[in-house]
């Protein structure tokens, strides 16, 4: 049999990217939007991405019911058994399980790369190579392995991985996670050359993510342990639709990864940014020589400085005495917020939905 | 013959209105906008405001000829030969002197309302009263009859006019035009009581505007005089495309009304603005607590104070952090720019044009 064969891939496209507002709105989310205007979504080009490396029907999508349709529209490639529907939002543990007990009923030798549906790679070979490269380690040593990313910045919006000494071909034992650091810290991390980013792209073979569901979640693994004989036959959703709302809200990172002791990163450096802020998103984007980033639309930037901005295509803007701001239009919604104020851009959203209704969620 | 035969009006909507930019564009100026959405564009206003004292038939729209279309789209309620084409912009002397010469033909006993079409009126019926005592006192007296309105703030972007002491009724001799004054000039002119808008719109009597072009533009007079057989024939048009463009580029103001000694200011206040620019648009709008004024769209304002923001209806912006500012989208085009430098507005609009080429005038 092929080794290829047993090679899977989950995109988790569940989320709401609630921080991206306007451009992720609640029945629109931004994985599923063009956002750099090259014509195909972010899950498009993740699974665009992957398909590279992975047979199609390998490739499965989790994601919320209320998003099966949009995943069907721009996926049309995959069948509708490849999208494994969540009953609710729980958070990437319980969705990772029900991913893993579905492919294990089909191939039980499967490994496994679990992957968010709106990062951006921007050097695909070299991200491609390490994801083929982990999909083999897997294949041969039972461990859990994480993707880590060199850091370029004292970032404090993401989680950091420190490693062990040793280790070969840049794949180390991880020491310790660690949560978003304040700045004083991540400047000691970026500084110390000893901590990657976090990239909450994880690659295992399918028979020791479920070893370490049923030993560190096994509230999670009990239940889906019912369902042995379900997976893959019409019984499963109604399965899944009864045990999922109950399963607890918490992630892979916090509920596994910082707990199991098989826990091995690989280090990369593929250009990587989980696009999780207006800011991250910025901060990897092209900018002018005064260090305004446009995306899509044409521009005219007078006395303005450090500015991100975002129109529909085709349109302009000209824009004077502005410095450090955002200004985001999306679907007749305009956001101009300052970029150090982005944080707050979820309370807008709730101010807003209480002043004129919820379809401005 | 009912006295409202002799009375006309001429409305002068020729203009480009780039100050107004992005609003106003040279194929669509402020005059046919509907700025408020209200319904009616400005030229459409101006008409249905006159229609009330002044027959249908007798209304006339001095413009540009590449705005014929449009007036004629706008106004469906007059013929074409009311609409009085201008073969090339030359100001307002030639504007209104061609009008007179055709107005004379029809009738030589008119009394004449001339009126820029994008002016904003509010107390409109103030104001109607105002222009009937106007018609009535220019048909008894051989006076060109400027509407002067009394000052709200010390305003430096409107001219001003000063009368000499007497005058009845709210009529007084004309004693100085100022043009537009510095802002310490402008705060004494305020202060003092004696000084007055200048409106820019004007009532006089066929026979002594004409009197006036024969004495104080005779380059003017001269040349139409010579086409007195033709207005009002089919013989005009060519007359007028052969003549108008060797007109000199002046004012009336310049051209007449400083100059003659039978001018009088109606003294007014009928809520005018000439919405000259956005700043003149901000003053007259409605604010809310922290002085943002919006007009059409949904807002959410945080931590910002003295915006004008207006987006086309429907539109939502949420604005944080931000004071003084314009921001203001029309037709793809968003400009976001400090009030205070409003006035570079044009600079910024030849700018573009050279970066994006000359649809964006």
């Amino acid at each position: 049999m092929d080794i290829m064969r047993d090679n899977y891939c989950v995109i988790m496209g569940g989320g709401i990217g609630s921080r991206f507002w306007p451009f992720s709105r609640e029945n629109r989310p931004k994985q599923f939007l063009d956002f750099f205007g090259v014509g195909r979504s972010l899950i498009q080009q993740t699974f665009d991405r992957f398909n590279q490396v992975i047979p199609t029907e390998n490739i499965y999508i989790a994601t919320n019911k209320n998003y099966a349709a949009l995943v069907k529209e721009q996926l049309p490639e995959i069948t509708d058994s490849q999208i494994l529907l969540e009953p609710t939002r729980r958070n990437t543990a319980p969705c990772i399980a029900y991913a893993a007990y579905r492919i294990q009923a089909l191939n039980p030798n499967a490994n496994i790369a679990v992957t968010p549906a709106d990062h951006l790679i921007l050097h695909e070979q070299n991200f491609l190579m390490n994801i083929q490269k982990g999909l083999n380690f897997v294949a041969k040593f039972p461990s859990l392995l994480t993707l880590g990313v060199r850091p370029n910045r004292p970032e404090t919006g993401y989680g950091y991985i420190q490693t062990e000494e040793g280790g070969t071909d840049n794949i180390q034992k991880v020491k310790a996670f660690t949560e978003k650091p304040d700045y004083e810290l991540a400047k000691v991390f970026f500084e110390s050359g000893e901590f990657f980013w976090n990239s909450g792209i994880f690659i295992w073979n399918v028979q020791t993510i479920l070893d370490a569901f049923r030993m560190y979640l096994p509230e999670i693994a009990n239940r889906l342990d019912q369902g042995l004989d379900l997976y893959n036959t019409p019984g499963e959703a109604a399965f899944i639709e009864e045990h999922y709302p109950v399963f607890q809200n918490i992630s892979i990172d916090y509920g596994i990864m910082e707990k199991a002791n098989n826990v091995y990163m690989l280090m990369a450096d593929f250009g990587w940014s989980d696009l999780g802020t207006w800011g991250s998103l910025y901060d990897i984007s092209e900018k002018d020589e005064d260090q305004n980033a446009v995306l899509k639309c044409k521009s005219l930037f007078i006395e303005s400085e450090n500015n991100l901005l975002t129109l529909p295509e085709k349109k302009l803007a000209v824009i004077q005495g502005l410095n450090d701001y955002i200004i985001a239009e999306s679907d007749e919604i305009l956001l101009i917020c300052k970029k150090a104020d982005e944080q707050r851009i979820k309370q807008f959203v709730a101010d807003i939905a209480m002043k004129y209704g919820e379809k401005y969620l």
